[in-house]
């Protein structure tokens, strides 16, 4: 069994570019909104913050009051994004219950757009037409060509459906030549669907949701899931009992994370340079 | 085991069309952009030209040489997509292998593009946006509920991930709870999937790529596979094997076909509506 080290990668990732950054001569920003306040949130963006920093990519957080309209915040975020200084845009999700939260995402024009959430940024994605990726697909895929893992003549399983991790997971891979499921966190006997899997890709938010007696032995398992547990972030994947069956797992924290994180800054870069 | 009945259901829904459109007082027409001459694309042509006159929605040809470089049509496409008379614009598709195929797509503009093709007609659709579906999916969602066939607790694998009907389907179910599979033309083993599958969409393309010995008792299938054989009109699915074990079966002609076309009027009814 082989961890595969998302840290060791994203640092990696944030190095070369860097480097690229550096030789580019152009001032990059990323602008983070926040609505509301919230721990969990608040560490990942100390994360991004911390990461970009460190790279020489300025963060800046636009903070929302939690009773924030949708138009107001409509408003406002137009301002943001036209905004010549932030060169990317992203909302930290998910947006308080009142918002219409794809009304807002669609002020992000494509060019700013480093989380592919926008209608029209999404409509390039699944037309082919997109220079990156959704961060978390971005992530995924960097994370199996470092460790040589083939996932284009794999069966591949997608646990979950959500916007950030199964969706636009399921939207990379209908556009190449594999072949795939989804499994929801309502579908019945989801091992019938698992235990043919080569890889394993979640993203459910279920902590344990899938255990040993579901995989195949030598599967290659990807942990997206983000759940919170006694303060701790943990994933979907009981890691004690799947591990020994796999040949490859990612760690949680430490997986698919910190590389997500690389690849939005990954994705400012590729958007700015255009 | 029950026939489902697409020429039935496409009668009923032109029908349930004819009246909105007549109380509607607005002259609707489908611009439809054919590159090239071939004699099956030719019968489809004649087949919506036939469908859209009997509701009194014209249907106008605009032919162009099949050399025509892809600068030109783009050209020409915005001078059909931009007149008004034009309420809705298909282009016939394959185009040609010299012509950037989503580049033409991305000139119909999302209020006129009745296939949902564009970039930003399928960025609408994926963001929950859009008020037609690819009409492919919602001709299938029609047979589907015309026949009571719960659809929306089933394991459902989709054979084939084209531009027409697999991704369209993949796309659709993607955004509800159901458990879905893709599997491809190179998959291995399909029965695999396809064993556990409660509803099979295909549209492969292949003459009898699915047979009686790969599908399980009971299960629904949508055979949307196009292919020519002597001169006819073939599904995907080998009729005489699966139909005995089948509670629902499409017939090829005469199943997801017309109903295709009818969807096709109703999305231009509902954008034109706007």
């Amino acid at each position: 069994m082989i961890l595969l080290d998302g840290k060791k990668l994203s640092g990696k990732i944030l190095l070369e570019l860097k480097e690229e950054i550096t030789g580019m001569g152009k001032k990059l920003r990323l602008a983070v909104v926040v609505v509301g306040e919230n721990p969990v949130v608040r560490k990942f963006i100390e994360q991004k913050k911390k990461f970009g920093e460190s790279i020489g990519i300025d963060v800046r957080i636009y903070p929302f009051d939690e009773k924030i309209t949708t138009n107001e915040l409509r408003k406002r975020m137009s301002e943001i994004v036209h905004e010549e200084k932030n060169t990317g845009v992203i909302i930290q999700l998910p947006l308080p219950s009142q918002i219409n939260t794809q009304y807002i995402l669609n002020s992000i024009t494509p060019e700013k757009d480093v989380d592919v959430l926008s209608s029209r940024a999404l409509g390039n994605f699944v037309s082919g037409k997109s220079q990156i990726m959704p961060p978390v697909a971005g992530a995924i895929r960097a994370l199996l060509e470092e460790y040589g893992i083939d996932y284009k003549n794999k069966n591949i399983v997608i646990v979950g459906a959500g916007n950030l991790v199964g969706k636009p997971v399921a939207l990379w891979r209908l556009y190449e030549k594999v072949t795939f499921g989804v499994v929801r966190s309502n579908t019945q006997n989801p091992q019938e669907f698992l235990k043919y899997a080569d890889i394993i890709i979640s993203g459910v938010g279920r902590p344990k949701f899938i255990t040993g007696d579901m995989v195949k032995e030598g599967v290659v398992v990807i942990d997206a899931g983000t759940s919170e547990s006694e303060g701790k972030l943990v994933g979907d994947v009981d890691f004690d009992s799947v591990a020994p069956k796999a040949s490859f797992i990612t760690p949680v924290p430490g997986g698919v994370g910190p590389v997500t994180v690389a690849i939005l800054f990954k994705n400012l870069f590729t958007l700015a340079k255009k």
